[in-house]
C-alpha cells in the first residue's frame, strides 16, 4: 500500500492550544467536509463559499440554537493547509466550558475527536513532510532549552532529511552501478572501480556511524543533559546541588547518609538544560537500605553524560573511588566528561586536595567552591556550558540525532554497510554486495519515508499531543 | 477626560492562550505599529501591506537571522478587530520555549508586554464594548457550568446593557421633563402628571431592586452554589459529601467530631456548579478546639443558598437545631433553601424521622438515602436541580448579576430611586425630585460607561487574564 493514496474519509477536531483556561483557545478541524461541518454550527459567513487563508467574525451555535460564542473562523483550503486537506480554526474564548462543549458540538455536527499527532499524522501522509520531519514537529512542541528547540526546528525544516537523502542517493547510485553489471555479467566488464565504490561506502559509512553516535549528546540535549553528582557522603553533595538548583530542594543535613536517595531536577544552563542528579554518598557500607541506595547511583553515573566529582578537602582524595569513576566515564562509547568540585573552601585549605586531583585526574578540569555560600558556582556554570557545547558541536554538520528510532535505523545502517566494505576489501561479487547496498538503503530509508508500517506510524504518532 | 479619546500609543502583545504547552500558542499583538513590528521578525509576506483579516504562512526570525519557528499570522486592521486598533495573531508551535522566545523577540522589535485584560480594556476605549460588556468577557473566559456560561455570554453581548440601557433612558426622559418645567417655572406649568412620574419611578425601582436581589443566586451560579451540609456530629454528613463527589475526599469515621474543618469541593450538577460545605457536627461541646471548628459551620451556613439538614433517623430531630437553621435561611433578604435529608435508611427505619421533620420543616423538600450505600443520592442530585433551576429563572428577563460592582450601583440606584418616590409622594418640587433622578442616572451609568475613574478600570482590568 502507498499511504500517500489514503485520502482521509473523515473529519476530525481538536482543541490544539494547550490545556486550561486562558484568554482564547482554538479549535481545529480537518478533513474533507471541515467547511460543511462547521457552517452547521457557524452563523456568519458560509465558510464554504470563502477564500482560502481568510479570517471571518461570526457566531457558534448551540443545537439548540442559542449562542455558544462569539468566535473567529480561519479557513484554509486543501491543498494549501497543514494538513493538506480543508482545514478551519475556530478561535474562542477560552474557558473549560466554552472548550468542551464547542468539541460536543462538532462531534455532533459530524467530525470525529482526534487521535494524538493525527492533524501531524496526516500532514505526513498527504506528503506535506517525510516522517523524520513529522517526528520533529513533536521535537519542537516538546522543547524546552535553545539548544533542543535549535536541533528540532532543523530537523522539522529538513536539514537532517537532506543528509539522510544525499547518503541515500549515494548509496543508491552505488548499487544501481553494481547491477548494472549484473545484466552485463556475462561479459564480465566492470563498471564501477572496485576503489572508487570502496571510497564511496566508506564515507558514508562515516557518515552514518557519526551520526548514530551523535545520538548519545542529540538525546542528552533533548532530554536534558544528564549531570551527576558523586563523592562521599558529606562531601557536600546535596549543598552542591541545591545551589546549582538555587533552591533549597534536597535535604541538606550534617549526618552522614542523609540524601539516600536520587533527586533529578531539571535547571537551565544557558542554552541547554541539565538535569542534576544527586547520588547518595558512596562510601563502603554494611547498612542494607544505605546499599540498595548505593546500586542506584552507581547507574545514575553510569549514565549520566557529566560526572561532579564532590571532593571534601578534610579527607583525602580516594584513588578507588576516582578510578571506579574514570573508568565509568571512559568505557562507553561516548565517553562522559568527569569535573573535579573541592567543595567546603570557606572551612578548609583546598590546595592539598587540588594537588591530589591533579595527579589523579589529570585531564579532568577542576574548581574550588563553597557551596554552602555560593562560591564558585557561576565558574562551574560556565565549566558545564563549555562542556554541553562540546556535546553540541560534535555534530556533523549541525545534525544530531535525538530519536530513539533514527538512532537503530542508523546503527543497523552502519553494520550493514560495513558488510559492504568487507565485501569490497574481500573482492565479493557485484550481487552479494548489492544486497548489503540495498539493505543500508532501506534502513536508512525508514527514518524518513513511506515504507513505514502503519503499526509504526500508530506509535510514532501517539506521542505527540492531541490537537496536532 | 473623555477616555474613548485616548488612543493606544504603543503596541502590546501576550500570549493569548493558556498557559503550558500545545500543539499550538497563539501570540496577540495589538496597536498602531503591530504591522510594522512583526514585520521585522517575520519573513513572509510583508504584514503591512496585507488585506484585513487574511492568514499568511510565514517564519519567525531570531535576531541572529536563524529561524525560531514557521508560523501562520492573522492580521486585522483597525477599526475591523477585536480591539479596534491593528492586530496581528501568530499562531507558533505551543513549546514553552518557543512562546517564551516570541515574547522576547517581539519586546525587542518594539512592543512592550501586555497587562492583564489589556487587550479588552482598549476593546473599551476604543467603543467596541461597554463596561458590562468587557467585564463580561472575563466572566465567559472563567466560566465552568452551562448556567453561569449562559449569563455571562448574554451579558457580553449585551443583554444586561440593553437592560439598564433601557431603564435610564425612561429616568433621563423624567428628569428633562422635570428639568423643562424648571425653566418655564415662573409660569408655574406642570409638563409631567405627577402620578405619571410616581409611576414611572417604581417601575423603574422596581426593576432595578429586583436586578440587585439578582446578585445573590447570580453570584451563586457563577462561583458554584454553595451548599451547606449542616446536622449533628455522626448523622454522616462526611459519607453524603463523599456521596456527592463521589469521592473520598473527606475523612470518614464513627467517631463523633472526625470532620473538624470544613471542605469546599465544586462538583458539576447538570447545567449548575455546586460547592458542598461540610460543617462539623452542630452539637453542644466543651472541647476548645472543637469550638473554634463549630463558629466556622454557623457561618458557612450563614452563606450557604441550600442547606441540606442531615437526620440520622435513630436519634430524635433536634428543634433547636432545626430553629436555628430555619432561622438562618429565612432571614436574609433572599432565602436560602433547605432540604430535610433522612441517613443511614440502610440500618434504621426513617419513618419517624421523616414523620417529625413533616411538622418541623413543612415547607421543605424531604429525602431519605443511604450515603454509605449511595442510595437516594439521584433524587436528592433532582432536588437540587430544581432549586438551582429556581434560582436561576429567579431573573428579571433571564438577566442575573454576577458582579460585586454591579451590584453595589445597582443598590444605591434603588436607594436614590427609592428617595425619587418617597419625594413625588411629599410633593416635593420638581428641582429636587430631578436631583435625584440624576443620582440614579448616574449610579446606573457606571455600570455599562465611560463616567468610570482610570483607576477603577485598572482594578476592573488586573482581574483578567494576560492576553485577552
Amino acid at each position: 500500500m502507498n499511504i500517500h493514496d489514503t485520502t482521509p474519509a473523515d473529519t476530525i477536531c481538536a482543541i490544539s492550544t494547550p490545556p486550561g483556561v486562558g484568554g482564547i483557545a482554538v479549535a481545529r478541524i480537518s478533513g474533507p467536509d471541515a467547511f460543511e461541518i462547521t457552517d452547521r454550527i457557524w452563523k456568519g459567513r458560509r465558510l464554504s463559499q470563502s477564500p482560502s487563508h481568510t479570517a471571518h467574525l461570526g457566531t457558534i451555535l448551540n443545537p439548540d440554537g442559542s449562542v455558544l460564542d462569539q468566535a473567529v473562523a480561519t479557513i484554509f483550503r486543501a491543498p494549501g493547509s497543514f494538513t493538506g486537506d480543508n482545514v478551519v480554526e475556530l478561535s474562542v474564548h477560552g474557558s473549560r466550558f466554552v472548550q468542551r462543549e464547542l468539541l460536543r458540538i462538532l462531534t455532533a455536527a459530524g467530525c470525529r475527536l482526534a487521535s494524538p499527532g493525527e492533524f501531524t499524522r496526516r500532514a505526513f501522509i498527504a506528503g506535506k513532510m517525510d516522517l523524520a520531519e513529522a517526528e520533529a514537529v513533536a521535537d519542537v512542541i516538546a522543547s524546552d532549552s535553545r539548544a533542543a528547540h535549535r536541533i528540532a526546528i532543523s530537523q522539522m525544516r529538513g536539514s537532517y532529511s537532506g543528509k539522510l537523502a544525499s547518503m541515500r542517493q549515494r548509496l543508491v547510485d552505488l548499487a544501481a552501478l553494481l547491477e548494472l553489471e549484473l545484466d552485463f555479467s556475462e561479459e564480465d566488464v566492470e563498471f564501477a572501480s572496485r576503489e572508487k565504490l570502496l571510497e564511496i561506502a566508506s564515507q558514508v559509512h562515516n557518515e552514518v556511524r557519526q551520526l548514530a553516535r551523535s545520538f548519545s549528546a542529540g538525546k542528552a540535549i533533548k532530554d536534558g543533559i544528564p549531570v551527576a553528582i558523586a563523592g562521599h557522603t558529606n562531601a557536600g553533595k546535596s549543598s552542591l546541588l541545591n545551589a546549582l538548583l538555587d533552591d533549597e530542594r534536597a535535604i541538606v543535613s550534617d549526618i552522614h547518609g542523609t540524601a539516600r536517595d536520587t533527586l533529578e531536577e531539571p535547571r537551565e544552563l544557558g542554552d541547554y538544560r541539565i538535569r542534576s542528579i544527586d547520588t547518595a554518598g558512596l562510601r563502603q557500607t554494611t547498612d542494607s537500605i544505605e546499599k540498595q541506595g548505593i546500586e542506584r547511583p552507581r547507574q545514575m553515573i553510569d549514565r549520566a553524560r557529566i560526572i561532579l566529582l564532590v571532593i571534601d578537602p578534610a579527607e583525602t582524595p580516594d584513588p578507588d573511588l576516582i578510578s571506579h569513576i574514570s573508568h565509568s566515564a571512559a568505557e562507553r562509547e561516548h565517553p562522559a566528561s568527569i569535573v573535579a568540585v573541592v567543595n567546603k573552601s570557606d572551612i578548609h585549605d583546598p590546595q592539598a586536595a587540588i594537588d591530589a586531583l591533579t595527579q589523579l585526574l589529570p585531564d579532568s578540569p577542576q574548581v574550588t567552591i563553597s557551596a554552602k555560600n555560593h562560591e564558585g558556582i557561576d565558574t562551574l556554570c560556565d565549566i558545564l556550558t563549555t562542556i554541553a557545547d562540546r556535546e553540541n558541536g560534535s555534530a556533523d554538520e549541525g545534525i544530531l540525532v535525538t530519536n530513539q528510532r533514527h538512532a537503530d535505523a542508523l546503527n543497523a545502517a552502519a553494520d550493514s554497510s560495513q558488510r559492504t566494505i568487507d565485501a569490497l576489501h574481500a573482492g565479493l561479487s557485484g550481487d552479494l554486495i548489492a544486497l548489503d547496498l540495498r539493505e543500508t538503503i532501506h534502513h536508512l530509508a525508514t527514518i524518513t519515508s513511506e515504507i513505514t508500517s502503519t503499526e509504526i506510524l500508530t506509535t510514532i504518532f501517539s506521542r505527540f499531543c492531541i490537537g496536532k
